[in-house]
């Protein structure tokens, strides 16, 4: 669609053209995982390293740069609501980023980083934190060279954080981890003193080929169709979108849990996101969720606020006994109750709803001491274990089930974490506001999720990245991010009932 | 691998990563075909579009004729057979015939094919080929502008031959269709006379599952591995090659015949030709099958020299068997004449060892007549349905099975049906001159094929793009491509015996 103006048209068939090289990307990597032979590794490797490459080249290019310069005119005279000025803003902002890191440090630290994870899983196997040393140490010094090409931040973590959640500081995160670690570490404390839940029923023998039909019957009630999506097996679920309509969700069945059950919802929470983003701004940088924490509070919405409610269960507890009929003798409560047991755990990807955020604190805590050098690298293994104890009060075995559980770090993200634990706090804010024009519990109880997902996808989905992530959830809440609506969810939902 | 001069070295990392943008189009077009949800078309269409104009952008650069213009001094030092020299030498001639085509033109011939194949699929269905007619205008316009790219041919033909085999001429394919024709025809004639061979059992209900399972393991024997290779299905069966060590074919199980077992073993010979590529020209210009017809060769080495041949059912018809108890009645030898019958009829792509050959030669004198303006486009179906009945004696009755039967017209694609007919007169000329070295009937019988796939990959397949066709098979061969061997093939195996 041509504007009038032909620098903006220009900027966008540019962006576009980069949209259409940043799906080919896209593409590339979910074959990767999910399809291609292993003997194609080192043909996609390039494959990869080119079409990354060619894409940020493209982007820093000049001719960019002076398209923005030309338009700033016409930017002021916009709405700035409208589409065209949300595009020349965030482009700007991306811009502004990304020429002040030479392509040399892009290079290495892409280079570092794919070195690091094929490493990485040897090394988790093995426990053996000593040989991931060198590439941590690596990572360490190329983020410090990566914090010198920004202005001096009010804290150096902030450079991290603003890669994944745009425009939040380390401080705004610090109010409110403080915030639940003052509500949480309670809230553990005394449903540890309750007892033990019975959720011994969840693990078993639990045919593959049945969950992934009732991981589809429950995605395809909440909007999934072969029309636009796809549900594919592989060793890590993923959820990635190669072109608008065409959204690619991957799960994991294992034959001892359900859990591919949650897995598969969360992804669908990332999914239906960008599914739900604007046709109108998908093919160029906004057409994508805004933040990570924004995408981790929908893949939670489905996952917890919905797969893990009593009205969710009310309608698919019957349909979970058809396919798993060894769940005939447990009554619907005692599997909604073991689905919900909180319990300090080691492995923060199976951890519930409450520890959850502590795995996330201990991390956010120690990538800040990490780059300002407060904890060596060498010492990260014993600072971890500290750590675990001190929140969780559990001994870590082995660095497999410790500091190398995750990947993040090893391939050298850092800054990444916390968003995770903000998707979170934002699910439940965005929810208490959905729950005031939609009955969500009278909703789910009948298997229907349309008014639901219409909501979100009316007026989050469909905003894309056109406006920051604060300002994103401030327009569909109405205020910036607070904790305080999660806190009152969680005490609400797992708190002990008084006898 | 950097070699000592750095203008080469410039070439060899320019011409690897527009392989590796060539690879990104492969693998967005494997997966339109083969797993993307029909919601992702508008945005693949976009990005196949957005990669693979770019790559011909940077293919067309003055940077690259600038080197090959720098390394002629280089190129006349070097050995002819050198993997440096036939880069040099092939990127010449593939840059020399790009440079001349306007960007322009080729833009448009690319918007020309995707309209008309999205509409040939229903003008087929309607046998409604008034309405692709303003499509075939079109393309025949642009054909006659692309031909005017290039120095006066001998032949206009010449041009579009060109672009499907290399280095082969107009007159060079007369004069062996020309022999195939004066040969066969009279065979199909004594074959006709001979009466007819019982197939009803060919026909049936043969379950997909089992075609599926089967095919699998005839193609395992030949040489897939899960490591480096793929089998889907898909309504048009191809095999295409994302990266070397990741072969990708793709085949169609029909539920009322068992002709996917020879579809498989089809694509099974396109994909071992790409496999077999010295893995040192993989990622390069030099890293495919040289020509159409050379691949084709290949496609019919293994699905009728090996696959239609006596010792490869001897092995296989017990397993067949197996798979599909409806084959306990019939005897080995009447399932082999099953598989082998000559009968005339309408389709091309259903067509036996003999009559094949009479659809091509057809095709390949209506394309000279309509680019020559010797037939006109309104009256093609009436000179298509002529010759059929002058080449193989039956009726056309509609433009499905006639004129619409393949896409290639409507899409665009003229001077490629040749080369069909082509493969498979150097599929013979090849298997005859391995049969010197190999006793394949020997080994097929005991179903192994690891001599049969040696001996052509480290005769044919290694050598790439390094040589041109005719050079690549008189390499392989010691001959110019020559109808004899063929002819003399196909009138031992199918004449009819005397009684």
């Amino acid at each position: 669609m041509p504007t009038e103006d032909p620098k903006l048209d220009q900027l966008k068939r540019l962006l576009g053209e980069n949209d259409d090289l940043r799906k080919a990307a896209t593409l590339l990597f979910w074959d990767q995982r999910v399809m291609m032979p292993p003997g194609g590794a080192e043909a996609r490797a390039d494959a990869l390293a080119t079409v990354s490459r060619l894409t940020h080249e493209r982007f820093v290019d000049d001719e960019l740069g002076n398209l923005l310069e030309d338009l700033k005119g016409l930017e002021e005279t916009l709405d700035y609501e409208s589409d065209d000025a949300s595009l020349i803003r965030v482009t700007r902002r991306d811009f502004d980023k990304a020429v002040r890191v030479p392509p040399e440090l892009t290079g290495e630290m892409r280079r570092a980083s794919a070195l690091a994870s094929a490493d990485w899983g040897l090394a988790k196997q093995n426990a053996d934190y000593p040989s991931m040393l060198p590439h941590m140490e690596k990572h360490l010094e190329l983020k410090h060279r990566y914090v010198a090409c920004f202005d001096t931040p009010d804290e150096t973590y902030d450079v991290l954080l603003d890669d994944y959640e745009p425009g939040m500081k380390t401080s705004d995160v610090r109010a409110i981890f403080d915030t639940l670690k003052e509500e949480l570490l309670p809230l553990i404390q005394e449903i540890s003193e309750a007892g033990d839940v019975d959720d011994s029923f969840l693990t078993g023998e639990f045919d593959p080929g049945a969950q992934q039909a009732f991981s589809l019957e429950i995605v395809r009630r909440f909007g999934f169709t072969d029309e636009e999506w796809r549900l594919d097996t592989t060793a890590h679920p993923f959820m990635t979108t190669p072109g608008h309509g065409d959204v690619r969700l991957t799960t994991n069945y294992r034959p001892h849990d359900t859990t591919s059950l949650f897995a598969s919802m969360h992804e669908f929470g990332h999914g239906v996101y960008e599914w739900g983003v604007a046709p109108e701004l998908s093919r160029g940088p906004l057409g994508s969720g805004v933040s990570l924490g924004v995408h981790e509070s929908q893949s939670r919405t489905w996952e917890n606020l919905i797969g893990r409610s009593r009205p969710f269960w009310r309608y698919f507890y019957p349909r979970l006994q058809e396919h798993f009929p060894q769940f005939g003798s447990v009554d619907e409560e005692a599997f909604y109750r073991a689905v919900n047991k909180v319990h300090p755990s080691l492995i923060r990807i199976d951890a519930d709803e409450v520890t959850y955020n502590m795995h996330i604190i201990l991390r956010f805590e120690l990538e800040q001491e990490l780059i300002e050098g407060r904890v060596d690298l060498r010492d990260l293994p014993e600072a971890w274990d500290a750590r675990m104890d001190e929140y969780l009060g559990i001994d870590v075995p082995s660095a497999r089930e410790g500091v190398l559980q995750d990947m993040h770090w090893s391939s050298g993200s850092m800054g990444y974490f916390p968003t995770y634990a903000l998707g979170n706090v934002m699910s439940v804010q965005i929810w208490e506001r959905l729950k005031e024009d939609v009955d969500v519990d009278e909703q789910m109880e009948r298997g229907e999720f349309g008014e639901i997902r219409e909501w979100l996808r009316s007026r989050l989905y469909v905003l894309g990245r056109k406006f920051e992530p604060q300002e994103t959830i401030e327009r569909v809440t109405g205020s910036r991010i607070d904790p305080g609506p999660y806190v009152r969810y969680l005490r609400e939902k797992l708190a002990p009932q008084p006898a």
